[in-house]
């Protein structure tokens, strides 16, 4: 196979508490890769909303900046967010991690009366307007429920998020693991990775499954 | 296939200049649940040698923990490596990254008179005791030649560091994408990964063809 796409990912830091999750972006980008496409990959160039320590769950007093943690998992090549154009693209994806909910957006804090970052609403927007489809895993759904008022998304089972989901205007739908949520109107697809109690295996099918059926909606 | 063994992956820190290859733990994690098989994950609770921007490759006036930077792959669940005992597991992995010639030695800064930190010594010592097999990715095969006398290791085909390799009294042995290097003295399975100009596809399949090896060699 060789779709020989072109996608752009959007990072959110390097660290599922503060940033990106890592294994839901490096099982994102190898299922791009898989699917005969390539990809870009971009960060806003803005400070990380706080630094978690990921064995207590504690706040570090620490400063970083998204764009250059997600430079971690993009072994340097990395581009800032504002620089990205839609038009050059077939297809964006959000991996998850709550930096999706705390630094692409403020949703982790605001929950239904969340801003979303201005660049990364500019992204999805371009993506819709130029018929480009949307990937996002595991919290990010929640920037495009946002977004896209009545959009059909799914962040699996968790009630609360999706209650939350549903008060911001989108239409949640329960999913479990490996499963996608189409939106045909805004050409949407969505899983939730670890949204669920999930193995590495899990993260590995959705992200697979989720890229498969972007390069359909394309 | 369910062989249900038992793993510790070692890591060296998060991100591949100062730290643990993100790509390649990531990848190996996921082959060892692929085939199977579980893991626990530790990393010693040191300093970083240093901190890199990796955009620009410039050290950032920072310090981080290895064991602490190590937990954003582990999503937290992750011990000190001196809690490690090689008795409770069947094998041992480590993933590679500059973490590895910084952290867990001083390989890159030192060549084939690098120091080996004394509790990644003791756990490939004590696996080499206990008759587990030893995996390693990337760079890290270079700590297996610095501990083992004679030891067969491949770091693909970069002829400085495969020289010094040899100097220090291993045998390097040059590899392609996806090679496996087997030692069949010190139970030791080694593969190049990002040591070549690889793409994650090519991790990917580096990292299922060392974690197969390691298992056959249980």
């Amino acid at each position: 196979m060789n779709t020989n796409k072109k996608i752009a990912v959007v990072l959110s830091g390097c660290g599922v508490y503060d940033g990106a999750e890592i294994h839901e972006a490096t099982m994102t980008l190898y299922a791009i890769m898989k699917q005969g496409s390539r990809y870009d990959i971009f960060a806003p160039d803005i400070p990380h909303y706080h630094v978690v320590n990921h064995i207590t769950g504690k706040e570090m007093k620490e400063s970083r900046n998204v764009l250059v943690e997600s430079a971690r998992i993009a072994r340097g090549d990395i581009k800032a967010l504002k620089e990205l154009d839609m038009r050059d693209f077939d297809a964006v994806i959000f991996p998850g991690g709550f930096g999706a909910a705390k630094n692409l957006s403020d949703f982790a804090f605001k929950g239904k009366d969340c801003k979303v970052n201005l660049e990364v609403e500019k992204t999805v927007k371009d993506a819709f307007r130029y018929g480009k489809p949307i990937g996002a895993l595991c919290i990010s759904p929640a920037i495009i429920a946002k977004v896209f008022e009545g959009a059909k998304v799914t962040i699996g089972k968790d009630e609360r998020t999706a209650n939350v989901i549903n008060l911001m205007g989108g239409q949640h739908i329960t999913t479990n693991h490996g499963e996608v949520i189409i939106d045909e109107k805004y050409k949407t697809a969505t899983t939730p990775c670890y949204m669920l109690d999930a193995t590495i295996i899990d993260i590995a099918d959705g992200a697979m499954n989720l890229v498969k059926t972007v390069h359909e909606l394309m």
